[in-house]
């Protein structure tokens, strides 16, 4: 007997991310019911749907899955998030209850990570800032007197967290000349070393480093993490990347060290979200600022919505989850 | 007996091409005729150096070497040159004395491929022109609004030219989720599958590409090869990258097609070389512009010499060349 199935998140995040061909592998080989999401778990239409369902596709903005929609849907083994964090939707009542989840964490990771591997490589060459003299300048630009440490041949790029992203990040460079390091409190050598990377601490990463990359979730333990001291131990001429969070960071002594000259930033997130007007990272051309777009955004939804299809369709072969969660990880990671 | 070797280009380029640590690997498995290249072939130390060479390194700037040359080096059989064309300084006479060359035009197209690869990803996603929305707004901005279509998730990303470079693209794009296709008039269907691509026409892959990456060598076969009618066939919102040479690109129909708002560019190279101050190139929000960087600066040319340097480790034990250039390659490449 094939297992039910049904979408639970708002109906224009359903129309965005599971557009029909999508949802079509899921057929026949589970039972969909209907190509609706289940908005509201308390509607009758909701109801009606949770009396049946075995597993739950979830997207961002479903409501809360507790004690009461538990209690309504009593066939209910597996929720399948089709986006990066459950916390907001997955609490006590479901870990309690020994409900299977399962997130599209890994697939929201790699946009993040094309992102970063983008940035080194043009950061290690200053390609944006050479194009932006020439621009400026219209004539010609003689790139190696302007920056004559330019070039992606063996520069050293760390890595700040062997997280999902970090590790994407660290996959992806693998293709490139460029020694990696990485540092993070939960991995040992003997992990790095299967990573194809050198474990450092954070403070010889951040000294010698020519390009770092923050990949830290953000917990009370990570905040500040680059803080004065760190961004101050910056090599000359280096460059810093953050795609994690803006208050891993310590932002006023980052944009104090990028005045002074000899530091690039490149953020895609801030402290606050939006910076005010008048926030001088908006204008000082060593600051590359982006809207918090590194991760999944457009046809990158896709990819997550295709990630969750495909663990219910491992469901309905009878293996295991490829990407479960655990109530004990929430706590390590974003 | 060891074979001697010696280094042929100005002394500038020795300098910053082939500093100690490059050549440290050299001895003592070959004899190397001193640390200062030879500058001129005619001067007293070059004709010493020359009498008892077997192997030549070249650079950028070397001399031609003529029969002349030829002559006066009884002992040369092999050119190794530190750089991508070997079409400045070999020529007739190194050919028909069956002079073996070999170039390190495969690492030269190292850093045009990484450069085009950061492109294609930012391209996609729309990175840079967000990011300028935000520098000039220094507000809010909702990225997916101003380009529905963003992100790499299966994106379709045209290569024109199967060269040394359109290969390396491929081989980073492989990491990747997105189609490759690729066009290149020498190339067979069963050789785009082994590199894991489709081979289609010209005509497919621009009318059918988000992206289109220009490979192709500058040949009389290939002036103009974007031509009007191509340039017209590209999608609305897609990217032209050339990294290549101006003169394969009919530019105005380029701007032409640019100023209608449609389409990006983003060009390291251009007709002519240095654009006059009042191109609107330099203006118009949908074009990049940089000076001809995308090939190796900066420490990338360690990695040619490096190349040049392996080649002549190979030589020492009895190995055959690995990038040897042949005389008949040099009508289709660059």
């Amino acid at each position: 007997m094939s297992l039910n199935i049904a979408l639970a998140m708002p109906s224009h995040t359903a129309q965005a991310v599971f557009p029909p061909r999508i949802l079509e592998p899921l057929e026949p080989a589970l039972t969909l019911l209907g190509r609706e999401p289940i908005q509201n778990f308390t509607s009758p239409a909701g109801r009606s749907m949770l009396a049946q369902v075995d597993i739950l596709l979830t997207g961002w903005g479903c409501p809360p899955i507790d004690d009461e929609v538990l209690d309504a849907a009593p066939r209910l083994r597996y929720v399948l998030h089709a986006a990066g964090s459950v916390k907001h939707h997955i609490g006590t009542a479901c870990w309690e209850r020994g409900i299977h989840v399962s997130s599209a964490a890994d697939a929201n990771a790699i946009p993040v990570a094309e992102y970063t591997v983008a940035m080194i490589i043009l950061a290690n060459k200053h390609v944006l800032h050479i194009s932006r003299a020439l621009h400026t300048s219209r004539t010609q630009v003689f790139a190696e007197q302007l920056f004559p440490a330019m070039g992606n041949y063996r520069k050293r790029v760390g890595i700040i967290g062997a997280s999902k992203i970090g590790r994407h990040v660290i996959r992806l460079l693998s293709s490139y000349d460029l020694d990696v390091v990485v540092a993070d409190p939960f991995l040992s050598a003997e992990e790095a070393a299967v990573l194809g990377v050198e474990l450092v601490s954070l403070d010889e990463l951040v000294t010698g480093c020519d390009v770092v990359s923050l990949h830290a979730p953000s917990l009370p333990s990570t905040k500040n993490l680059m803080d004065a001291a760190q961004i101050e131990r910056m090599r000359p001429g280096s460059t810093f990347i953050n795609t994690s969070r803006g208050e891993l960071v310590d932002q006023d002594a980052l944009l104090e060290r990028v005045e002074r000259g000899d530091l690039y930033a490149i953020l895609d997130v801030t402290t606050p979200w939006v910076l005010p007007a008048e926030s001088r990272l908006y204008t000082h051309p060593n600051v590359l600022l982006t809207p918090h777009i590194a991760g999944s955004l457009g046809n990158e939804l896709e990819r997550m919505a295709s990630s969750a299809v495909g663990e219910a369709l491992r469901l309905s072969r009878g293996e295991k989850l490829r990407f479960p969660v655990l109530e004990r990880d929430l706590e390590f990671t974003a």
